[in-house]
């Protein structure tokens, strides 16, 4: 073998020539463990990656899981591994009798099964959901280990339903109507109050995920998706929109996910979720095994449209290179970077920022305490770095 | 209540106005029953959809279980719901052992590891796969009940993975190199031949599947993807690529995936799958609820690049309509393909058909039968119609 060949052989840490293939090809086959056809197919009982939860002790049903971004690939997220985060547990809600109730300042009110909304024009379409909260232990100083307590209140599918507005024309909507009350079946009864324009817009009911039914923690057998904006919107286990001429000022629009300025006061209705980016892979908790070729990776996504580019830096943002984003490039949805490496082995962080395609750069953490001051925990979207040590492990910078 | 508005409210199905909401609209709420949070979700025990399976009663591990894509939304197949065909059983493989061995007239044998090939530039592409048997019942007559069993060996996932171009550079493909043959590490290492062009081309080693690692049924932890081609050459449980002058002429390319003429002589390595459809909603064993508005709903696809087109017919092939195509149509991929129809009540058969970016256009089953007798069960891709009873309910015409 050559030098340069023998080089390439050991980049790839390709530990043996031909001369020992035949010994080692075979995996482990035992023909009489194989299974029979299951009818609801598992994964391998090696893989082992879960949610990252965080659940209440006083409350029932009251908490978050997360995504865990740094065991995934490509950009869809399995519906298994979707994140949640629940206000009031998840209703068990049989399907056959759930019922939405669409009232208010309507010209017919009507109330729609499951079948009457199936029966409508539906359209599918790849859009990220994202908690306002997701990235928030980022500005606080939290030291995530990894990318799901870092980024993981982040996920996105395929979703299929019916547009809003093709529902909202079914019942005439009156010239007074300026906001649809959107509220869950969930025992809180969570309810959030949507702009008419956008329910007019892209607003979805949802109930399908990734090609079949809804799962449970996502809002089955309906839920309402905002594409872009900030998930506690997308009110899950939809039964009831009340068209209004007045938001509702509910709990959830009130005394969370608003929008704390350095003054007291706070915004409200800051609903759409700006550009962000962070690399998965290698990310923190992961090793990388050695000098050589090696490929980072992540995520990118803008509540605005589509991203338009995704620079990495592997010199802690000294230098910046253009990363491959995968094709198709969807608006509101994940974007899937890539950048061919080649590691050293020195010390030093990686980190990724996205513009989108309305000319938005992610800031850094710093722009956004100077613009926002320290304790504006929604929203938060600044400028993710990992860092590698010299033996390869990564770790949250 | 004025006419026009009572149609419109019953033309959806709506039971009730604003008066009875209140009693209505309450789903089954039990909070005391919310699950605590899952590491790993699964879906609502309202939902039973199931793979079709069809196991030999003769050898353990041989036979073939079918996609419900009659149960299904968008163009993701759940990976849980990824039809199967094996030949030999699922190996259960430990990714930490397995291995991928590259030899033959390469200049560098390389045997790689997971975390080898998971270091190398990646893609994340949607795909369908379809068994080449896929319809072939149709061509015989049989008269399957549901989309399931007549069109369900066909798929359409997120695949993960590295380029096989990538990793035949890294070997050094000799000039002599003209098939590779690729084999699984299942009990029978059921192999294929492929030819160069395509290993060049756009062929993938996949490792992940919808954003997770490979199902076990789909060859965890590592497969073959031949975009556009027939399923059973998208070696699954890969662990083995021999370059070669000449193909292997294996058993699964000589006695089976053949094309046979009404002369008695079969045409071998015809892999690529042409354009094809289904109408999946309505299909057979479904019902529709009454007259009036109904979404007809299908998918398409080809194995030459993007569907181009797809007519459907709702009165028995007199008359065709264009349907709108779900957005992005991707190369090699299931589009999905939507027409607002409303149904007067009367017995009629819905048909779809398809045309590709190469201009080809779906056969009908007479057309494949003229051209290639009554017996080629394999490729075929005939135009499929579902009848309509007077009472709604959908069966194979």
């Amino acid at each position: 073998m050559t030098s340069r060949k023998r080089r390439q052989f050991l980049a790839f840490g390709a530990t043996l020539g031909l001369a020992s293939c035949n010994k080692e090809t075979p995996a482990k086959v035992d023909s009489a463990a194989a299974p029979t056809m299951r009818p609801y197919g598992d994964r391998s009982p090696f893989e082992k990656t879960k949610r990252a939860a965080r659940e209440s002790t006083k409350s029932i049903g009251v908490g978050s899981s997360r995504t865990p971004l740094q065991d995934l690939y490509g950009t869809i997220t399995p519906s298994a591994l979707h994140f949640e985060r629940h206000h009031a547990g998840v209703p068990p809600i049989d399907p056959a009798t759930h019922r939405l109730v669409l009232h208010g300042l309507v010209d017919t009110p009507l109330s729609f099964t499951m079948e009457d909304l199936r029966r409508f024009p539906s359209v599918t379409r790849p859009h990220f959901i994202e908690c306002a909260g997701n990235g928030g232990g980022e500005l606080v100083g939290n030291a995530a280990p990894d990318a799901a307590r870092s980024h993981g209140l982040l996920s996105n599918s395929e979703w299929t339903g019916v547009k809003l507005s093709t529902v909202l024309a079914a019942a005439k909507l009156q010239p007074t109507a300026k906001w649809v009350i959107a509220e869950g079946a969930d025992a809180c009864r969570m309810a959030r109050s949507i702009p008419i324009a956008k329910a007019l817009d892209d607003a979805l009911l949802v109930y399908a995920q990734n090609g079949e039914a809804l799962r449970p923690e996502q809002g089955y057998p309906l839920r309402l998706l905002l594409p872009g904006w900030e998930g506690n919107a997308s009110v899950k286990w939809l039964h009831r929109l009340h068209v209004a001429a007045e938001p509702a000022l509910s709990y959830e629009e009130t005394a969370h996910y608003t929008d704390l300025h350095p003054t007291g006061k706070a915004t409200i209705f800051s609903f759409e979720m700006e550009a962000s980016s962070v690399i998965t892979r290698p990310s923190g908790t992961q090793k990388i095994s050695g000098p050589g070729p090696v490929e980072i990776s992540g995520l990118a996504w803008s509540g605005r449209g589509k991203v338009s580019k995704v620079e990495v830096s592997a010199d802690s943002g000294k230098s910046w290179q253009l990363a491959t984003l995968d094709e198709p490039v969807l608006s509101k949805a994940a974007t899937r970077f890539r950048l061919a490496w080649n590691w050293d082995g020195q010390p030093t962080s990686i980190l990724s920022r996205c513009t989108d395609e309305t000319g938005y750069l992610q800031p850094t953490r710093d722009e956004i305490i100077a613009a926002r001051g320290p304790n504006s925990t929604y929203h938060y979207n600044g400028v993710k770095s990992w860092l590698i040590a010299a033996d390869g492990s990564v770790s949250n910078a």
